[in-house]
Parts: C-alpha cells; sequence; structure tokens
C-alpha cells in the first residue's frame, strides 16, 4: 500500500496550498488601500509605506505557514 | 494499513490549513482601511498603528490555531 | 496500485495551484488601486508605481510557493 | 487500474484550472480601475496603461502557471 | 474499470470550466469601469475602448486556457 500512502500525502500537500489564496488576496487589498492613501496624500507616503510591509509580513507569514505543512506532508511525515 | 494510517494524517493537516485563508484576506482588509485612515488623517498615524497591530495579532492567532492543529495532527497524533 | 499512486499526485498538484487563485485577485486589487491614484494624482506616479511593483512581488511570491509545491509533489516525491 | 490513473490525471489537471479564475477576476479588476482613472485624468493615460499592461502580465503568469501544472499532469506524469 | 475511467475525465473537464467563470466576472468588471468612464468622460471614449479590448483579449485568453485543458482531457488523454 505504499502508493496510496504517498499519494494522500501529495493530496494533503496540496489541499494546504489551497488556504494560500488568502494572503495572495489580503496582500492585494493592502497594497490597494496603500496605492489610494499614497495618491491622496502623497506626504504620508514614508509612514504608509511602512505600515504596508508590516501588514505584507504578518499576511506573508500566513503563506508561510501553509508552505512549512505543506513541506513538512512531503518531507518529513 | 500504516500506509492509508499516514495519508489520511496528511490530508487531514492539509484540510486545517485551508482554513488559514480568512486570516489572509482579514489582515489585508484591516490594513487596507489602516493606509486610507493614515492617508485622511496623517497626525493619528500613531493610534492607527497601534490598533492595527492590534488586529493584526488576534488575526495572525486564528492562523496559528491551524498551523497548531496541522503539527499537532502530524507529529503529536 | 502504482497507478493510485500517480493519479492522486496529479490530484494533489492540481489542488496545489487552486492556491493561486489568491495572488490572481490580489494583483488585479492593487493595480487597481494603484491606478486610480495615477488618475487622481500623477504627480505621485513614481511612489506608487514602487509600492505597486514591490506589492506585486510579495502577491506573485505566494503563486510561486503553490508552484513549487506542486512541482515537487510531481516530480520529488 | 490504469484507467483509474488516467481519470485521476484528468481530475487533477481540471483542478489546476480552477486556479486559473483568480487572475481572470484579477485582469478585470485592474482594467477596470484603469477605465475609470483614463475617464477621470485622460492626460495620465500612457502611464496608467504602462502599469496596467506591467500588472496583467504578471496576473497572466498567474494562470500560466496553473496551465503548465495542467499540462505537465496531462503530458509529462 | 473503463467506465471509471470514462467517468473521471468527464469530471476533470467539468472541473477544469470551473475556472472559467473568473474570466466572465472580470470581464464584466473591465466593461462595467468602461462604461462608468465613457459617460463621465465622452471624450476619453476612443482611449477607454481600446484599454478596454486589450483588457478583454487578457481575460479571454484565461477562459481559453481552462477550454483547451478540458478538451485535451476529453480528446487527446
Amino acid at each position: 500500500m505504499e502508493g496510496l500512502d504517498v499519494g494522500l500525502k501529495a493530496v494533503g500537500a496540496g489541499l494546504a496550498m489551497v488556504g494560500a489564496f488568502g494572503p495572495g488576496i489580503g496582500i492585494g487589498l493592502m497594497v490597494q488601500g496603500a496605492m489610494q492613501g499614497i495618491a491622496r496624500n502623497p506626504d504620508a507616503a514614508g509612514a504608509i509605506q511602512t505600515n504596508m510591509i508590516l501588514g505584507i509580513v504578518f499576511a506573508e507569514a500566513v503563506a508561510i505557514y501553509a508552505l512549512v505543512v505543506a513541506l513538512v506532508v512531503l518531507f518529513v511525515l
């Protein structure tokens, strides 16, 4: 039954990456807000950019959690 | 049947990480609001940043719950 | 049972690419914001373009995570 | 069981293309923003068109990732 | 088990076309933006129409990718 084992691991890793679509949308939403903010008030571009990168880091972390679980499923389990 | 056992654990861990898409979108929404708020009223940037980080922490916690469940499924079960 | 093995790998790789729809939407959202921002304040076009590309890079990275998992499932596992 | 093998490959390729709906929505969002931007400020049409095409290229790349995985599943695996 | 083979191919082709709803929404969004733009500024109708058609071509391409994969699943596999 080794084939079934490997195959189900592949399905599990694939399912984990489905969760990565959230951060993709989220990064888009926050950069959208930052773009509109810089256009409305270019003087605040520094503070907006700093907070945008701060937010991207946390959202990217969620995608990396999914990636870590996928890689653990593939190589460690 | 050990192969089936390990394979279904992989599927379970993958399904748990599907739940991480919510925090990804949510962090994007809250940072989007913060960016627009700082642009409209730069004097409130300090208070906005503090509350944005507070909100990110709670949303990130949801993603970490999913990660914990995935890791428990993989290593403790 | 080798056929089942290969077939489930295909399903896993396909599931991983489902996660790529998030970055697709996200890139659209951030460029949408950038377009509206440049139209409203063409003088800020430089700062907007810089931050737009910065955001696209992070969102594209999420899609590449999914692609990497799909390729690992197909060729390494 | 070769039939099951081929059938699951078909399902995997189909799942991969599900991920293509994100870039479809994303391209729509960014062109929507560009249309409204050109209408509001026709003088910025050049900068808007340049950035719109830049964004479309990155979103289209995500769809091509899904297409590549689908074709690999069908013909290489 | 040839019946299962043919049935799973049908499921795969169906799943591939699920991805076509993204371009459908996306084309709607971009034409929506173009309609509002032309209404607001009829003088910009030429530039808007040109860019609208450019965007539709790229979104339509995403739908054609899904169609190609569905047809390959049905007739080539």
